[in-house]
């Protein structure tokens, strides 16, 4: 067995989660489960997709393969004070999990040796 | 001369490939030819371009100057189920070469020190 | 007083200044002033951005806490060649460095430890 990859992915607008989701599940097919560390910052209007069902189905099932998402918490508070939904952080699913600032994960995780991808 | 660079171009949408091919032309001009070890993967949508014959002239020209263009074979199999162009790994030039999962390819690169670039 | 952070952000289209912008002013926000180390490097259409008044505003701001600016050559040149406004290097403000080219100095800060963010 190799050494363990690390990957982060960066989701900041809606339409690129069914790319992210896709590269997810290739890369776990691939590499085999438990071979991969995934971590998937959601910032931006890209948090609205939490309140989408049939995307969360994905998702929840990805974490159930040992993906962590992580939501923005800049990025929740922005969404509601505007007139788009609104998502509480206890609206949220368990498996998805609350950090202060998107940016900083995606920083820090980068310097702990996460590669970075980008759908 | 100093340390040679390793990048990894990360294109997955077919607007993006004149963006990118242009960047690795600016980067081998400015380092010069053999000072950047370049990897090109292409997932996703983007592997269409590589029926488009005026992007492969300027692919093969990169691929002259020591750049390497991988596709994801997981993104040739799901053109070919829609109602897109369907390209064979066979019908490829041989410069191209392809790798199971371009997204695993990333991800590795990245742990061997590639830098990464998103055009 | 941890590690100092190292990123680099990467701008290569105008619709994207604002989310960069956002991005920079919440990680300041969130790890505090002179706790990381940033780079913008814009390219491409995105050097467009230094002539607008509006966004070169918070850039300034954000350049007083730290942040550096870095535009590249080829993509101010390319603007002059075209209809669009032409910059000239004189033209912009002096907390804009210019780079010979963006790439070089995207890939090069990498490989010297910064983390990467495509906004």
């Amino acid at each position: 067995m190799g050494k363990q990859l690390k990957v982060l992915f960066h989701v900041n607008e809606v339409e690129k989660w069914d790319t992210a989701l896709g590269n997810i599940t290739n890369l776990i097919k691939d590499v085999g489960r438990g071979e991969a560390e995934i971590k998937v910052v959601a910032n931006g209007p890209s948090v609205a997709a939490f309140s989408d069902s049939s995307r969360l189905e994905v998702m929840s099932a990805l974490a159930a393969e040992g993906a962590v998402f992580l939501a923005c918490r800049n990025s929740l508070k922005k969404m509601c004070s505007g007139v788009d939904v609104c998502l509480t952080e206890e609206s949220l699913p368990p498996f998805i999990k609350v950090v202060p600032a998107g940016i900083t994960e995606i920083v820090r995780s980068q310097s702990e040796g996460f590669a970075y991808v980008k759908p």
